[in-house]
């Protein structure tokens, strides 16, 4: 089928979902849990995945080739994944706000699904499967476009999420994976007005950067995280070193990881030297691989490191590279977060209340910490139980994407004849 | 100065309007109220308005020459309309939710400004204190980019605004007002990425075309109303009557007035020649405009009237004009309008709880109505206070926007070391 004619079917199907109560719904997503697990769905999705994967081969990083890579164990965590989406709360529906006017009509927010959500991801299958049950759960029809590298495998995981669909009687339509896989399909997806009511790319700069230029449907970008910590003269150097650590170095490819870390000058002559200890020569003598500290001029006099292009403190490096910087005072640093910063994470580390205050009321990012981890940027960590990605823009939603974030609101007003 | 030079001056006064408490940005409301009022000003804007006019007078409307039009009373409506907007809560660092996560951290979701708001707008002097009033109270900086009919005018308002922030000791930077009236600083406004946090495009269906097809920053479309009525054939006659007339001719310029009549196939024989009664020969006896009917086939064969063209369901008329149309069921009442409606307001005139149900479950516009006239979408009738516009689209704000749609939200969280 063509993108156009997914999206017709797509749209056909946006009612009976909006109009699915949460246990059809909940149904819906046992069967397609169990669909993904049935022997011979099973086998299919691992064959091809094995074609995927022989295809990809030398084509793609060994990184890259293990996200890609699906076994029986893999296949059960993905239905266990939609299992788990049973169990939150359903948003569509809840009464946002009511209120009765003075003539008498009342008025009710409702939350409501968004209609036909489009996700744009790479080679990972099991975003297929994730997604698609974040979508049911919140009422919306799922558009899906993988990779290429990837596209065998998720084409066998529709199949089977498309069958336990149909066994509870929804339509199979309200998941659907687009067939083309070039630049034309995204395009496509990206200019769907009428057809998409949310795009979501997930994916590299280059793909949100396009989003971004030509995207004339509503989109929501996720996911690049130049993250930084400030450790303020107030800070707990233990502490400081802790969460620098931990933000740098527990999984650097991911969004929430530390990119950069900015040291008050009165803290700098202790704090540097224990920081290169830290990250670089203790990791070293452990075996693991050593973080590559890119230094600015000031902290380039108290410790040895890379000396820091200007680059450098613009670069999501999603790797063991962290930039530092000599910061003045607060001040500075905010200033310098607010120019630099994707908007993501980060994180203040200062036993000061005032300094925690102005610097969480004046940084301009959707997660703002005071003596904790930026690693904690995430649904689950947050207690949203999901997450559809992470959101560094302003409008509708910020910070992680859980159910509610997929979902718009109607107003619902009834009377008796009011007229005006 | 450059529409360039004034973004980037917007941008540094962003922190001081974050910042800013509720008492101060009062103050600083109350300022501007009384600089409008100021002998000197006040006769500054009249002459500016008078130039403003005269250069118009011939190009542009008698409504148009009505709406651009200040004098005193109007003035004084302007002070007296930011006055009103002290009033209103502010919506800035309220708490959206708060958690206690099992490691301790604690997780606070705030309402935060969206820093910069652009505006684009036409010839209608009131909606520069309108609109800076309200990005004020929300925290924002405005930036305002008015048509070139009230240019002069808009200009001379801006600058007793200034004076007003000045004296209350905020940046005056905080309200301006684009140079430029040409295309080149709309579009530049619309591609200003970092520079600009929301735009919201007030105006006609060419500025919001342009602005889904070439705006880079996030956006909020505005205003066009292909608004709904249908009539069930269990709605009371008499209800339906009242709910017609007063949605399409109590002000038919508005964009909540009423464009097309669904007509349930059983209802009218009886509804139709009851509306025609009442919207065409009742008012012509009246001395009023009566109401052009637009028929489709089957309401044609019941009374008389211009037969109605495909397109005159599409049509957002603005005028003493009513598409009619008949329809076997409420399901085609749904399908007809979620095909053709803009997503603003739609009504159902029913006794029948289950109809009234199906219908705002399946209608998707961002207010649906039961037994209720759709002229009531509108901030001030919502009991919000205030209004920047009424989206029609889903993602973020949807209907009429108040202070708390032009905010955002930031997570903000506090703990004492926690890491991942």
């Amino acid at each position: 089928m063509t993108t156009q004619e997914i999206l017709i079917r797509a749209n056909e199907a946006k009612t009976a979902l909006t109009l699915a109560d949460t246990a059809r719904k909940n149904q819906a997503l046992h069967r397609m849990a169990d669909a993904l697990e049935k022997p011979d769905h099973r086998a299919r999705i691992l064959e091809a995945n094995q074609r995927d994967l022989e295809a990809a081969k030398g084509t793609i990083s060994e990184v890259m080739l293990d996200r890609l890579m699906l076994n029986e164990t893999r296949i059960a965590g993905m239905a266990d994944g939609i299992r788990e989406v049973v169990a939150l709360e359903d948003p569509v529906g809840k009464v946002l706000s009511e209120t009765v006017r003075p003539n008498g009509m009342t008025i009710r927010k409702t939350a409501v699904p968004m209609g036909v959500i489009a996700i744009i991801y790479e080679s990972r299958p099991n975003v297929t499967s994730d997604a698609a049950a974040l979508a049911i759960k919140s009422g919306n029809v799922c558009v899906l476009r993988g990779g290429k590298e990837a596209w065998q495998t998720c084409h066998a995981i529709v199949e089977a999420l498309q069958i336990g669909l149909e066994e509870a009687g929804m339509p199979r339509e309200a998941v659907s994976l687009i067939e083309d896989t070039t630049r034309v399909s995204a395009n496509e997806l990206m200019t769907a007005e009428g057809f998409v009511d949310l795009l979501i790319p997930r994916g590299g700069k280059g793909l949100i950067r396009s989003c971004v230029e030509h995207a004339t449907v509503p989109c929501i970008q996720t996911g690049t995280g130049i993250c930084h910590v400030y450790v303020d003269r107030a800070a707990d150097p233990a502490m400081a070193l802790q969460i620098v650590n931990n933000g740098k170095t527990s999984r650097p490819s991911v969004c929430n990881a530390l990119e950069v870390c900015l040291v008050h000058r009165e803290a700098a002559a202790a704090f540097l030297p224990a920081l290169k200890e830290t990250l670089c020569e203790k990791r070293q003598k452990e075996g693991k691989q050593p973080v590559e500290l890119r230094l600015d001029a000031e902290a380039a006099k108290i410790i040895p490191g890379t000396p820091a292009k200007e680059a450098d403190f613009d670069t999501e490096f999603l790797d063991y590279i962290l930039g530092v910087k000599i910061v003045d005072s607060l001040e500075e640093a905010i200033e310098h977060i607010n120019r630099h910063s994707t908007g993501h994470s980060e994180a203040i580390v200062t036993a000061d209340q005032d300094a925690a205050r102005q610097f969480t009321a004046a940084v301009d990012s959707a997660a703002v910490y005071v003596n904790v981890s930026t690693r904690f940027t995430d649904g689950g960590e947050f207690g949203l139980g999901c997450e559809m990605g992470i959101s560094t823009q302003k409008l509708h939603a910020r910070g992680p994407m859980g159910l509610a974030e997929l979902c718009t609101y109607k107003y619902v007003i009834c009377g008796d004849g009011q007229i005006r």
